[in-house]
């Protein structure tokens, strides 16, 4: 049966690393039996300039038909000003909701080879290996109501709503006690029960929870601890559990303590298998158009997509060694280079796992 | 003008801890010409379990009379099943919001002496001297409505409302601005204005102030890079500017980065000078009762008091220049020690600032 990925190449260095995932999946294709239809679509502020929607009617249709959906990044400061309804991320918030998104995997883990690009000792990081997973579809980021308002004394307000109902901590819930079990058997959820009461609703459901996976040895942190714990000792975790915002939060935290943003896929997923993969980096504006983009995040996402969407699992390993082999081979982008100007550049780390495969 | 102290010693380190800023004080009104009275009150686990109420009508009167007030530290496993109002963050949080001590100033600094103390590497740390300005008694800590309620399908939900008003943002944002005009002349306000309307506000009204503020660059971070670059590259901030949600969060990484967890005061004023000072630190139960806890951080937050509070910036730079020479002297707790068999115990240390005052 032949899947149908769709590709949304997005913003700045997001048409860049999407074209080494074409290059990946055509060679999957060509050599490998991976038996895919490439289609594409604008999201975010591509989507605003060319259909003056950042989640373009188009993009939703191909989006609901497809199998598994690439994105490369959104975003950008020339969209800065624009209203909210076209601002790129408001496209990603659409196309998350839409399609009921609500399971967010991000993976942040050390590459060996790139253990001198942390910030942190080598000690502290040696070995990480967490996995966060995040709410994506409920919490402040879509609670109503929410806007801005003028107060009976005539001061603006601005208020957003942060509201989780049982069903939806349930269901990322199981995502996550799942995840925990395949892995390493410990969750840690993280919230803020001590203040929120839509925490202490999240800590009570994940608590209750906990009682039908006995594989898994369930903790509670709040967000506040969670946050030092992440830069005091990293390794203490394995699966971490939390909402939109302080997933949102902690998964950047996480990613950049091993100093491999540029490395670090994430998966986003329904509950019927389909997902939504990108890289964990921005759109880089800074660097578009040049050649300087690490498309490994985006080879790795590719590699979450077959896995994850795809039951491609044996594809999957086949791009994460090749991955690793390059690395292992020596080839750095610029963001990881020791010695810039011997970096590779987009293409060539690129076709560099093509020829791994 | 004898200037009227109370001391809140709370629960599990907290009296232990605070016992050492009593003997500083009574060194400086011996000695170096303090006029200060000191009174005793409960606040937080210790409060409930002695007069039924974490922040008890007595604790209240003696509180709103004093000039300032120096608090240890609350909180314990003993009371986490306790209801939301008999909590002892309930006490906290009321006596912030009673007192209306809107302004917390969290200086997170790296001591050099204990540079090793910190995961991250040297070199990124180095120097490091960052202050959090975090608004302290709105946003989503306080916002109504809040709650628990059954929704109409029969599913349970807890909501909370994140609402800034513009006066909020404007009065944090002059004591950001004017702090930064006396340090680095930089301020970074950190939000979420991609995704929230209370950002969106909050943005507009600090990029309104800062044409009142010529001698202030101000620059402006959605949450999840500041969460990033913190770890990243942590000296490229001065001050941060933030709601009480990410202050909490961004607060408690920022003082991880240093390492010296066990050192850092912080200050949470009102609109007059009067303050409530507390190290960063929590009640730690785990090492109560033992004289291994770190007085340092709570005697830096009495600095903290005479300089903002007590109009004695002199006596505030004795304290601060006693507490760096017993560092340059070798003293270190137990949580500092390279080696614990050495270390001082928490009286030792006190004892050894006073001498050296
Ligand atoms: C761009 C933004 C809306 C988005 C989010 O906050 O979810 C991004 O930070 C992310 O984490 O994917
Ligand atoms: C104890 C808790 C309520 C409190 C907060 O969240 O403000 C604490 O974490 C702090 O930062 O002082």
């Amino acid at each position: 049966m032949t899947h149908r990925i769709l590709l949304l190449p997005g913003d700045h260095i997001g048409p860049e690393i999407v074209a080494e995932a074409d290059r990946l999946l055509r060679a999957l294709s060509a050599d490998f039996g991976l038996d895919a239809e490439l289609e594409y679509a604008h999201l975010g502020g591509c989507a605003v300039d060319a259909e003056g929607d950042p989640f373009p009617a188009t993009t939703r249709r191909l989006a609901e038909s497809a199998d598994a959906i690439l994105l490369g990044a959104v975003g950008g400061p020339q969209w800065d000003d624009r209203p909210r309804d076209q601002r790129p991320e408001t496209g990603l918030l659409k196309i998350r909701s839409t399609l009921g998104l609500f399971a967010n995997l991000r993976p942040a883990m050390l590459f060996p080879e790139l253990a001198a690009a942390s910030s942190l000792r080598p000690e502290v990081v040696a070995g990480l290996d967490i996995l966060i997973v995040r709410e994506l579809v409920g919490g402040i980021y879509f609670g109503q109501p929410r806007g801005l308002r003028t107060r009976d004394d005539g001061v603006r307000e601005g208020f957003n709503t942060l509201v989780y109902g049982a069903d939806e901590i349930e269901r990322i819930g199981h995502a996550a006690f799942q995840a925990a079990a395949r892995r390493g058997g410990r969750l840690c959820s993280v919230d803020k029960a001590n203040v929120l009461e839509s925490s202490e609703l999240w800590r009570g459901v994940m608590t209750d929870l906990a009682a039908r996976y006995p594989q898994v040895e369930l903790s509670h942190m709040y967000v506040d601890n969670a946050a030092m714990q992440l830069v005091r000792d990293p390794n203490q975790f394995d699966v971490i559990v939390t909402g939109n915002l302080f997933g949102d939060v902690l998964s950047d935290c996480a990613a950049m303590l091993t100093g491999s943003i540029g490395m670090l896929p994430s998966a986003s997923l329904d509950d019927g298998g389909r997902g939504l993969y990108e890289p964990v980096h921005g759109s880089a504006p800074d660097i578009a158009g040049r050649g300087l983009a690490n498309p490994l995040a985006t080879l790795l996402s590719v590699a979450m997509m077959l896995r994850h969407s795809l039951d491609e699992a044996a594809l999957a390993d086949r791009v994460e060694q090749a991955v690793a082999r390059v690395l292992a081979d020596g080839y750095r982008t610029a963001d990881l280079a020791t010695d810039p100007a011997r970096a590779a550049d987009t293409r060539t780390m690129g076709q560099a796992v093509v020829n791994a495969l």
